[in-house]
């Protein structure tokens, strides 16, 4: 605490009856208590976080689990290498009433309005280190200079393809030279570049079903037809794959895969799937074209480097990644790893649709990846996320309405669950009662070419512990409306029959 | 002066012998080396332009270009209502010297290096008002919110399509509403997405020869067959257009171009030519496109309204216009005005391309044109530019090296000169040997369909008079050497019979 604070005096006692609420989000709720009686002034500074684990008799990694989603939501301030203190100012919503933050925006009433989106798996806003890439880009302006404000080179900041050919062969596994590197304005660039690039009319390109509607746009868009491949608890089923293609008499001409987390079902492709894929690329000619949307945000063990890291060389893989995952969708940032005539090729495109990219916020990314900055909140951000993807998955796991109709699996990594629902619900009468409470929910088959999936996308990076828990009770009541002979409720908290076979 | 600063005598008189050098160009170089002796120190206020006027015995708007310029420099620093004052930190170049500031980037030695670039005509950079801009960006941020930095609207952000379709409404006499109005980055995306948006495989797209080539290839890229049609002292030639469509059958879906100041020639597509380009619109049912890109720098008289202004509606014309040539290349910002049908395709198109814009720019800059900031940047820079146009063309008239073999005639706005030479010039020699002397200059064949032309465009909005002065010498030495029979140098000042000839 800082000298001029009186002492300050904490009783906390976790509530195990809480409702599934987690210890650390109690302990959040309480000194947000704490703050708005006016116990804990602005600038005050709070215990160590083993200090409080021990007065408070709880595991430190609940109190720093706490500390972080308070310096998220703006309640207390980070201090480097001093712990941490009561922000100076405070956000203007109090937390401990669990209100959305969302519904506080400009547009008055919430009444109807949607409140919250369970979006389909964006990074919170809130964390960005805006500031921190603010001041960079100033310096940025200052480094280039005003003469360096004119035209430039449309694969984007020199600078910025050195240092971020440097960070995938280091984090990443790949072995490549700045120039196999294309930054572009995010990845939706990046694909529709390579369309544009590597696809003539009628060729065939090959994606994952369900898989991200935006990716297969870009190639359509482009001339191609796609060819729909199912996916499984392995990700894409490669045998399909090959069976199909030798239909196809040599016009598959490129695979798109998220081999890290699927889009839209999280689960990662598996080894012995990634060497039937790259064994078939070969035998058929056709480029992989891996979009690594979510890198960083891998929770558990070790994540497989991406399948461009053993390619041998650039040849047959072209790799696409994003940092607006990173750091917020507005911020428009991706980049292509390919071999260098491809690299030259998109680049030649690029210069014909788009000019160059942003000169200042290339060069200011640079130096805050060579810095470490940006790895820094990537650590950060995966701590956070791996928190709330708990608070989400224990908070499923424990309504009662929702437990015995959902099939809940923790993704290994990625901002989103993928929920599957038991047989007995009609997902689109469930998301138009959610969306009469505020919450946005856009049914699974909105991934698929065609048909339904008894399933949805859910992300939850994007929220905090307390707007989970809202926006999973609001879910709930939602579900009871739509399916309400379904529901255990009243009888028993324990997962039905049917609950437990989906689990299996 | 500030009140703490010594009474400062300044005593300056007008060389008439100064060789073409501006009056107000000696100024500003005499108010430097004021500043350099510490006669005036940072900070010291300037006596107003009326009293030092008065005091030096010049006209006032001689003594306000050279205090316009020093600001544009770094060596002043405007002070909103109250006059100029000694920049806080000055400019690292002696201005006296007139060596050229990107001479000093960080490539160390400039031996054989590029120093100065003939560009096509862009603004300099050093004007560009990027503090106003980053400090707007921040409010923005702040009004957005965090929330508000998540996916948004690939038309562009709904505020800055208001007050751009308020602002062409009624600065260009366009009739618009927001729903018209298609944000992109830079004209280039603009065309490109016209270009895809209009344009199917067989097409034709007419455009200006010679032209702006990057547009071309928007049209090519889209599947476009290109036809050719020529420019003269009117601008494009309706009457070839004409008849080379009457063989197209039905293929001329679009004609793309740039009535205000034709690029590269700079010439304005006369009244005439502009009624007989509408009537035949309407005739053959193709759709007009206007690149506007430099509406803003007219020097002299009334500018011509956009073609698309006269449209009783939106159908038929489409607008294209860039904020870049405003503020700098590297700030990228443009928009497209169309029917609401038209701009939702393109809106379409741009989602699969490039998803969506920099919102938190687009909200800062709907924030400078609605204070009118922006607007008051634009008065300035024209009024600096209007003065190096001036210069240049003092300087190309004057050199006894120069003014024999180019027609030199002012354009009545952009931000270049198109430069005819005389029959005796190798415009190709005389590139190569500016080019040893680090003066970029691109003969004017690169603008052309096939073919060459004996002239060449140079910009001249980003270089100070002191370095318009360097270039303009370097020209001459670089033509000299490469042309030496015909330079009247040694024999008489007075231009030769063929200058006069190619000059009526």
């Amino acid at each position: 605490m800082g000298p001029d604070a009186r002492p300050w005096r904490f009783d906390f006692a976790v509530a195990d009856d809480a409702g599934g609420t987690p210890r650390h989000v109690q302990l959040a709720r309480a000194l947000v208590r704490e703050i708005q009686r006016g116990r804990l002034a602005p600038g005050a500074r709070l215990p160590g976080s083993r200090t409080l684990a021990a007065s408070l008799k709880l595991n430190r990694k609940v109190v720093v689990a706490a500390l972080d989603e308070l310096v998220a939501q703006g309640w207390l301030e980070a201090l480097p290498a001093r712990g941490t203190q009561v922000a100076q100012s405070l956000p203007a919503m109090p937390v401990a009433d669990a209100q959305p933050v969302r519904a506080r925006g400009a547009r008055g009433s919430t009444t109807n309005a949607v409140r919250f989106t369970l979006n389909d798996g964006i990074p919170d806003a809130r964390l960005a280190p805006l500031d921190v890439i603010a001041r960079a880009q100033r310096r940025a302006l200052t480094t280039l200079g005003r003469s360096g404000l004119g035209y430039s080179d449309p694969a984007g900041d020199p600078v910025l393809r050195e240092v971020l050919a440097h960070f995938v062969n280091q984090a990443r596994g790949l072995a490549c030279k700045p120039e196999h590197v294309l930054v572009t304005r995010g990845s939706q660039m990046a694909l529709s570049l390579l369309a544009l690039t590597l696809v003539e009319r009628g060729d065939v390109v090959a994606v994952e079903n369900p898989g991200y509607v935006p990716g297969w746009r870009a190639f359509e868009f482009a001339g191609a037809s796609i060819l729909h491949v199912p996916v499984d608890a392995q990700g894409l089923v490669v045998d399909v794959l090959e069976a199909k293609a030798k239909r196809l008499a040599g016009r598959l001409k490129a695979v798109y895969v998220t081999p890290h987390h699927q889009y839209p079902t999280t689960v990662p492709l598996s080894p012995e799937r990634r060497m039937q894929l790259r064994a078939l690329a070969e035998k058929l000619g056709f480029t992989i074209i891996e979009d690594d949307y979510d890198y960083e945000y891998h929770f558990d063990g070790t994540p497989l480097l991406p399948l461009s890291a053993a390619a041998s060389s650039r040849r047959g893989t072209v790799y696409v990644a994003s940092l607006s995952k990173l750091i917020a969708p507005a911020v428009r940032l991706g980049y292509i790893v390919a071999d260098s005539a491809l690299t030259a090729r998109a680049s030649a495109v690029r210069e014909i649709l788009d000019r160059q990219g942003d000169i200042v916020l290339e060069r200011a990314i640079a130096e805050l990846i060579e810095d470490g900055e940006l790895q820094r909140h990537a650590r950060r951000a995966r701590q956070i996320y791996r928190e709330r993807r708990d608070v989400m998955l224990t908070l499923l796991r424990s309504d009662p309405r929702l437990r015995s109709m959902l099939e809940v699996r923790p993704p290994a990594g990625g901002l989103a669950f993928w929920l599957s629902a038991s047989e007995t619900v009609d997902i689109r009468a469930w998301a138009q009662a959610a969306a009469a409470r505020g919450v946005g929910l856009t049914p699974g088959s909105a991934h698929l070419a065609s048909g339904n999936v008894r399933a949805f996308r859910a992300g939850f990076a994007s929220l905090t512990p307390d707007e989970l828990a809202v926006v999973v009770d609001l879910l709930g009541a939602s579900l009871e409306e739509t399916t309400p002979t379904a529901t255990d409720r009243k009888s028993s908290h324990a997962p039905s029959r049917r609950s437990r076979r989906l689990a299996g």
